[in-house]
């Protein structure tokens, strides 16, 4: 019999055991190390900081973690998102702005400007509209898995030479260094800590997007 | 009146003036302008070179262009083509291999391999399976226009970090490092050099595709 994530006790080589930084809260750092490091590897890769302007669609466990880690390498931050709620929750997590993505007006606002976009939607969505909030060299992330193929308009890569790339999670070595960026930043996961039997709630919770922003199940309530 | 192309005389600034170096046949150098630097561009962009694998989708006019560009910067060149015709003209032209795309055994040898994939195909196609082709952090660079969208696995990209971008023609300088790239390594195009009066002729066979690889206008037999 195995337990996967609810056995008691771990077997694991040392490789790949990650060293938890002293300061770090144990259950809101939890979500890092699927989330955190999701979002971490592209913003580095694509070199988010000082000077780069960095989108981040949608505000659930992988983009409220996104603001805040964008936000700490320096980088200016726009978040875009169809909730009116979710805009006010970008400023409070560190965004720069708030675009609301049906608004013409604001979308136009940072057209042509964003140099990486992180785009954490895992449903069907246009995505040529965010092509085109790209600067010049700019590349749109995708870190979501949408089921359904997405549709690119061969103009919004062509013009600007920008691309529509992906991402997957990340090594041990880029997650240790995320955790250790996370402690010095003082950045974890906003989340609701419930006790194991209240994974039913929470999961009808979850599929009604009713969370913020990732539960964690307390395993000593388990028993 | 204007006669823009057709103009026997042009008066441009300097700035805006190419140097075409010695040595390079005239009419077969004219293409480079659109079709060389169009192709040579991202090639650079992306580091085509030694060690380095680079496809090349559909032999036309960009493409048997490409071949001979990527090949003299060094690179592996594999060539896509669904014509058994050009699978020999691609190893005419310098290509190290050459594979009929809906030849699954033919494309699973070099699935995860190839580095940078030029996609010069304008009409709609599924690049999901030359995506497939990309190595890890490897990039499919559309420098055609279908007019219609194109769809997108997500996986497609979100595995291996891959690239779906595009690129549009070049600027000035770097179309004179083009040129004097071509002539170091003599590249022209395979062109037909047609008279004035046969442009109907060509406009009708170009509709159907047969043109080896570019037709030229002797633009003294205008009068």
């Amino acid at each position: 019999m195995t337990y996967g994530g609810f056995a008691k006790t771990y077997v694991c080589k040392d490789k790949y055991a990650l060293h938890m930084p002293a300061g770090l809260d144990l259950a809101a750092a939890a979500p890092l190390l699927c989330a955190g490091i999701t979002v971490y590897s592209p913003l580095r890769h694509w070199q988010a900081g000082p000077g780069k302007t960095v989108g981040i669609l949608g505000i659930g466990g992988l983009g409220h973690v996104a603001i805040k880690i964008a936000k700490a390498m320096g980088a200016e931050v726009v978040v875009y998102t169809t909730s009116q709620a979710k805009m006010m929750d970008a400023k409070r997590l560190g965004a720069d702005a708030a675009v609301h993505s049906s608004d013409t007006a604001q979308m136009q606002q940072f057209a042509g400007k964003v140099d990486l976009l992180i785009d954490t939607v895992s449903a069907k969505h246009d995505i040529n509209l965010y092509l085109n909030q790209l600067a010049i060299d700019g590349a749109l992330v995708l870190v979501g898995l949408p089921p359904e193929a997405l549709e690119v308009g061969a103009f919004n890569v062509v013009k600007g030479r920008r691309s529509f790339a992906g991402s997957n999670i990340g090594g041990i070595g880029e997650t240790q260094e995320m955790l250790d960026f996370c402690a010095k930043h003082k950045i974890t996961a906003d989340i609701e800590l419930i006790n194991a039997d209240e994974v039913n709630e929470a999961f009808e919770r979850l599929a009604k997007g009713d969370v913020k922003y990732r539960f964690v199940v307390d395993m000593k309530t388990l028993s």
